[in-house]
């Protein structure tokens, strides 16, 4: 098996065929060419912390992968990382591990970042300028670059909970940090990326036609989209059964304002893309998917076993 | 993470300390101390192989496991192991990776028996001096290596689909390759070792107060014991849910012979000892239970942190 540490999962990562690839897997899901296999979960209590192993394979692929992943909740008071894990790359042919990717959740982010794009392109309006990031995180950081280089919205708004992180992120990308109103007076595109359990984006914030991509909401709990706002959006979600347990969609869908089936999986969008109204509201709920998992991972390996 | 290979962890391994670590394993289990996450599984069709992945904690201890196998029968025709996988042993104060056992099976091929030896401990009648092995696999070497080390029984019989083979593992340990009327007319205790979908032992060869140990099934279809012997027999099960799904219990539970809530858990067995009727018929059903991976592993890391 080989060990592949961050530095080389960095300097082989070609995003162009990460994008590809992950683009690739949603369609697949979508037309049912993708096994999953049952997520397994591990629970601590003291000190708190979880662990999840996800994995899969896309049918005709020479790989499978699984992923590993904690997080100890209490760690950065150890000055540690609160996340750890690691993708395992395995043959399917012969079941023989291939490679192990120490990817220290990099590869998690890049595969959420890309899905955030994918997303905006199968959503954004024509014309658009203005791209509104809330939040000033890593995923803020992806985002802004994965959409400012694949839709050329380089116009970047930025407002987070700390309007220094967002100063020192805007002056970063090239970005002006801003309060959430100017955000999303101006956001021809917003994209949430916070870990909040209140919503940032309340309905009467919202101009018509503002297209979300929100993927911060990957555990029960969280909300970062005032529930009256998915209730009167169209919305895209990456998995439904996912979305409607632990997503921003499942909000609107207990509130009753919103029926699980009237959800559209994003995978069916890019197969039979949607021409929205102008002035829609658009949003796209991203929880995160085995299936990208397993579509990064690919990308690293093939780079790896092509080298 | 530390990348343990093959010989390390044999040179390692303190077979009795892995003895205890996995009774003790059992009878936590009994007491509800141990946690086991979803077991996660993928089946592959071209060629076909499957994967699957269990974990758990042990509460209170210092690491939790987690063990990725693969399965691909045609492996052999391309000169590889049908069997793959690996052990990793996390911290369960951090959730960082500790170590990735790579044992190529020998880990679970150790635990199981060790479990045999620990049933048969459980169950054998007290001036046993014969033990009758069937099949002459790795189990049937490891499992006459552990019960004559733990039991004394010194006294080995042989039986295989293959005499040559029976033979010559007779010659390796010090026993005598026998037909399977003569194996059953002779032997206190039995242990069958075989993947065999058609039973070995029919009821009409056992005699009372024979004592046998079953590790062969562990999916659905495989049987080494006849449905009627194991119906007439006292079962001891390592889980009674495994061994209902595919042990030999569940064959005779299916048939009507035995009731699910009459099997009895080796757990509750070690915790509570049976003085067994010395003419019953008693069978210890084993399929393999992840704290059985969690402790042998665990037992493997403290000698690593150790040294």
């Amino acid at each position: 098996v080989r060990i592949v540490e961050l530095p080389e999962i960095e300097a082989v990562l070609d995003e162009d065929a990460a994008l590809a690839a992950v683009e690739d897997g949603f369609r697949r899901m979508q037309r049912g060419g993708v096994h999953l296999a049952e997520v397994s979960h591990l629970a601590f209590g003291d000190p708190p912390g979880d662990c999840h192993v996800k994995g899969g394979h896309i049918t005709g692929d020479a790989v499978f992968v699984f992923k590993f992943a904690t997080s100890f909740y209490r760690n950065p008071e150890l000055g540690l990382s609160s996340s750890n894990g690691f993708m395992i790359v395995v043959s399917a042919q012969t079941g023989e591990q291939l490679a192990m990717l120490r990817d220290q959740g990099y590869l998690t982010d890049v595969r959420t970042a890309l899905a955030g794009a994918i997303s905006a392109r199968a959503i954004v309006r024509p014309g658009s300028k203005v791209l509104g990031i809330v939040g000033t995180g890593i995923q803020a950081r992806m985002q802004a670059r994965m959409i400012a280089r694949l839709l050329g919205l380089t116009d970047v708004l930025i407002h987070g909970r700390s309007m220094d992180k967002a100063k020192a992120l805007a002056a970063e990308i090239g970005g002006r940090a801003v309060a959430l109103p100017e955000l999303c007076a101006r956001a021809d595109l917003v994209v949430t990326t916070t870990p909040s359990t209140v919503p940032w984006l309340r309905a009467e914030m919202v101009r018509p036609g503002t297209r979300i991509v929100a993927v911060g909401a990957d555990t029960p709990g969280k909300q970062e989209l005032e529930t009256e706002l998915t209730g009167r959006a169209r919305v895209i979600v990456d998995s439904r059964v996912q979305c409607v347990d632990h997503g921003e969609a499942g909000w609107a869908v207990r509130a009753g304002l919103i029926a699980s089936d009237a959800l559209i999986e994003l995978g069916a969008l890019l197969e039979r893309p949607i021409a929205f109204e102008p002035d829609e509201i658009v949003v796209a709920d991203l929880t995160g998917v085995a299936v990208q998992d397993i579509a990064i991972a690919k990308t690293v390996w093939n780079r790896l076993a092509a080298a």
